[in-house]
């Protein structure tokens, strides 16, 4: 069996592919790595030097403009250099090759790339032809994985109920198409969590999910019903007319959140967006503006916790 | 009457929107610190600790790199962390609301939000909606204001004249549709200036613009007749043909300003131009560029002006 | 004769806008301060503070992201504030003359400006107008020069061959066209290298070439027979069909770079190419792989050479 990619051979963390075959160990060390970074952005100066001088590339291959702009931040409060490429008009357009660029960067003295990419498993690609100083972080790739959105969901979670042994936790929406939903679900089996269910159409949702570990469910009130957290996943324009939906309307009369549905829900259950919200369609205002919202502390975790992966892999070799 | 919402209840300045309603004491403040910011870029490190480890957002929803670029350049040699975003591709052209954006930035632990945008008081509604510690800096808003421009041409005139409560300032072009205009003229008036004009045809300066408080005038010789300021502004392109005006060479014609017709003003009038210019549309390359022309202080004033801004608001809380 | 605008009158160089008419001492002084700094990108904080405070800006007129980053991190690893203006959407796009945008950004405290541009000679012209203590370094301009491009090719000629006045250099391709091939001419020739060689299709590399003080050769075998050194050029994509050359493929028949043909340069040559390469076009790709392609550590050095450029002119006054 080969060594998974991410760990050296002290099984430390290198790289961060992925949430699925990560270490309880090594998920907890992210998170409680994070924990000591949430102060950092409540300071006078926003500022640690743990990555002082190192040179941090954001190579966003498919765009996200908030997303990229979190890695800046996290990296920036690091004390990194941040260098943000603008890959659609790069030479990467006039035909080099991925591997070309990646060559070419770790020329310059990269030390950590931050990578999104429209193809699944092109961070995986990146990081098998990298020096071994050199880190890969992955910001989101294909419908594969967007392992630290998966990350800030867990601290998220934990912040709030403390014990994964003991939740259940629902991601309500597009589970087929979506990466955050594929993080969420390895990181909350790996972490202990006995009832993950998704909730979706079943054009969404299909039942072969379940070889994931999960309880597959086709009506909002199953899905949610007497659970701890509620993820709702955002409904991407693409999918809502044609075949996978009929329309938005039609999505959110079944699966939209409403303040009412949530009673279902245990009556202190968080709920939960990675965002941009598409207001009344996967969710109603309500809900997200409602006293049982923690999508603004998820974003403020998201700092922490990316500046924990970047600080986590800058320390270790391969 | 609600209180100004640039004021905390202190009478102190936590956001910068308008010239308009500011008291005297704060617009003097604001010059008085900038004063002490231009020889900041003078120096060999031209940097001060002032805003070390704040962020500083740039969101501008209309483009000006430009205006961008000094207030970049102004919360950098302050030392604050600058964001810049590419709003035009980000979430908000994915749908989400203006104040989701906000709220998202604010829990990424923003500082200062400095915000361009086409729709007059797009800043105020930011500003009704962030946090005590956070800020906001109008850097043009629609029609509506030009605030750091405004302020600006006063350190500029202040400058170079001294003493407002004595001088003819006349502001010669589109006054109609220009955001620096009104900026200067809430300013001027507030500081005391006894004679303000505002000068051009009259499809760009209709008769009701005295209500401001200022002398409408619709031939130059009148407009600029013993004044000690001229403040000419750009023509917008969209302006120079159809029903507003008949071409660039006529509005030359009547009210480009030429060395000769510069004499109509006091012999040691400045001239000044908010940029970027169209030369031999608004004003004469020999103008331009000739003794009286104080444009390029302009620029490096706005860099210190911007500066004690962003310094003076994020020293105080709401 | 007039002064060479590249030097003061103490003949020390205030700006970088080609290789021609620099004297070998400069040339080397580049060099050796280049080498000084190869070693800053391998240290744990990769930064040196000799620009610190200073503002370095990125005017790319021509779009560049492989050049524009290289200059980014040098100006980055020296501590400087760089700031990249998005020419395109600025207001040189809404009329404003190249020499306004310059006098606006000095005005604005603008130290170095690092300059690309489509035209030929744009950054003597920028050079000529701007302020004592203000420098200008060329990124490429048109056809005529890429003066930092050849001192890295310089560099990496040195750092592997030691010793110019014994060597036989190549450059390949489509020399006509290539600002590249024209700064390693200058650079080598100055630098007492006795032969350098262009290689190509006549439509590419004309016999009146030779003026240069080059020998043409328009035959693979006779262009590197027993060279020490093989520069490769890219081949733009505006020349692979059409009246310069029939195709691609027709090239790679005639000139394409082999490891078979290598064969004909001396045992230990080193290959070269300024990136981004075309794979099978100019090249083959083992021969880009192989163990006589020094093209990597061209891109390492580039940073270390820019490094040494910008220090070395923000050291002197006009």
């Amino acid at each position: 069996m080969p060594r998974n990619p991410q760990l050296n051979k002290n099984g430390e963390l290198i790289h961060l592919l992925s949430t699925e075959g990560l270490p309880r160990d090594i998920l907890t060390h992210i998170l409680d790595t994070a924990s000591s970074f949430v102060s950092v952005s409540d300071r006078e100066v926003k500022k640690v030097p743990l990555l002082r001088g190192k040179s941090v590339f954001n190579l966003f291959f498919e765009n996200s403009t908030r997303t990229r702009t979190t890695f800046d931040i996290a990296a920036t409060r690091l004390s990194a250099d941040v260098y943000t490429l603008d890959i659609a008009r790069s030479s990467t357009a006039k035909g080099e090759s991925l591997l070309d660029t990646i060559a070419n960067l770790s020329a310059m003295a990269a030390d950590i790339f931050v990578v999104r990419h429209s193809e699944s498993g092109a961070p995986y690609l990146i990081a098998q032809h990298v020096a071994p100083h050199v880190h890969v972080v992955n910001a989101g790739d294909g419908r594969h994985a967007h392992p630290t959105q998966g990350l800030l969901d867990m601290y998220t979670i934990r912040h709030y109920k403390k014990d994964f042994s003991k939740l259940s936790v629902a991601i309500v929406g597009d589970v087929l198409h979506s990466r955050v939903a594929r993080s969420d679900i390895h990181a909350l089996t790996t972490l202990g969590c006995p009832d993950v269910r998704v909730v979706g159409p079943r054009t969404l949702v299909p039942s072969d999910l379940s070889h994931l570990g999960v309880r597959v469910c086709h009506t909002l009130e199953e899905g949610i019903k007497d659970c701890d957290v509620v993820i709702t996943l955002r409904l991407q324009n693409e999918r809502m007319s044609g075949a996978l939906l009929p329309s938005s309307q039609e999505y959110f009369k079944s699966f939209g959140l409403t303040t009412e549905r949530l009673r279902w829900a245990k009556p202190d259950a968080i709920v939960m967006h990675p965002g941009p919200i598409n207001r009344g369609v996967e969710i109603e205002s309500a809900v997200v503006d409602g006293p049982q919202s923690v999508i603004l502390p998820q974003v403020t975790f998201g700092i922490a916790v990316r500046m924990a992966v970047l600080g986590i892999v800058a320390g270790n070799e391969a």
